[in-house]
């Protein structure tokens, strides 16, 4: 099982866009195959803060996620909406 | 549903020494009322970059365990093997 967390930092003025994007990414992604689960996180206290926390079959799986229409649409109208990079972990577990 | 992601970055020569620390820490909290999942994971590509993604039912669940003695034993020697400091992000489910 591959885990990836990937944490955004978006505009303060562009959360609620965030919001209005991401509904059809998740619905499309939790579509795929090796898709163990797929959701987004807002930080409790800086709400510029929003983390993907995702759990994929196989590293082959992610990869197909990554190659997808609706992950190569959404990547660049997110990429407008942040402060700074998007802060990417692929892991597997320890414990 | 809370989720934590605490993510540590370890200097290079103090992975082991974190992962002999953690399996105590892990047992002791996974038996707290209220840990819906707690698990350790490390990044494929930077071995330094290990992150706790936790499930808690209700913030006070998390508090208890953060008041708790195998936690308050354990930070300080996790906090000695950091190479920089802890970045804790305390979230809620949006999608």
């Amino acid at each position: 099982m591959i885990k990836v967390i990937a944490k955004l930092t978006i505009k303060e003025d562009k959360i609620e866009e965030l919001k209005s994007i991401i509904p059809e990414l998740v619905a499309e992604t939790r579509k795929e195959d090796g898709c163990l689960s797929y959701q987004l996180f807002q930080d409790v206290k800086n709400k510029k803060m929003l983390s993907f926390v995702e759990d994929w079959e196989s590293n082959e799986a992610l990869q197909r996620h990554m190659n997808s229409k609706h992950f190569q649409e959404a990547m660049p109208k997110i990429a407008e909406l942040q402060e700074k990079e998007m802060e990417l972990s692929v892991c597997t577990l320890v414990i």
